[in-house]
């Protein structure tokens, strides 16, 4: 089932996904956005203070973003776009092998003045397989309702 | 020249980078990371409120990325990673064909208490070719200095 507006209550928490990074992507992602040496040279990142490879940060917050647009919203969601982020924090490095999973919990729910729909405000956590917190993101997003026209707010 | 603690000071601006994004590029990042219709399927695109094919507002955070890694604090930077975001703001879609620079701006320069280097925060803003900004950051970074060990807060 996808989500649209109607489907988000303030308060409601969910666990959602399950995606494994590999190596070849994180250095594959690296090399487009973020080339410096811990992401996208293991001898490099060996010698310094992550003592290994470690992913973009940007690379995990796509991820998790595509974890929540399959996964969470669906493929047929209500969504349409976002208008920003109010905060992102990289807690812990992410590793070739890492699973990640994405707890979800709704922190407001808005309508909009003049269309039906609105605004949904969201906390992410990102956990890895080890259910240590590796990003936390407090993001939010535009949804129409199931029957609906576009809104905004 | 690669950018290290001693060169960021308070209040300095630059502009920097021009990176023309593609339409396949766009719809290989959205397929990957934000398989959203107005995002990979150019006909659900053109009906939707954005008029046709928008890039992921994650592809044009990555794309920001890139441009300040490459060309704002070069290739042998004293980057030490980043402990997140404090705003993303997405204001105008990019378009496959647009042209993107960013405009970089020293927020705050915070010496780490026991070693050298530390934390800088910047504001970013995401130009296209006609000016308008696009996008809009405030993030930070931890920074060793040119001859130093390793910094952190």
């Amino acid at each position: 089932m996808s989500l649209f507006f109607e489907d988000f209550q303030v308060g409601a928490v969910g666990e959602t996904g399950h995606y494994t990074v590999s190596k070849e992507e994180i250095l594959d992602f690296a090399r487009r956005f973020d080339p410096q040496p811990f992401h996208v040279d293991e001898e490099a990142a060996r010698r310094s203070q992550f003592g290994g490879l470690i992913a973009s940060g940007w690379h995990t917050m796509a991820l998790c973003h595509k974890i929540l647009v399959t996964e969470f919203l669906g493929p047929d969601s209500g969504s349409l776009g976002s208008p920003g982020v109010d905060e992102i924090r990289w807690l812990k490095p992410v590793r070739p092998g890492d699973t990640l999973s994405v707890r979800t919990e709704v922190l407001a729910v808005v309508p909009a003045k003049s269309k039906p729909g609105g605004l949904v405000k969201f906390r992410y956590l990102v956990h890895n397989q080890n259910g240590e917190t590796v990003m936390t993101v407090v993001g939010s997003g535009f949804f129409q309702p199931r029957d609906g026209e576009a809104a905004d707010a």
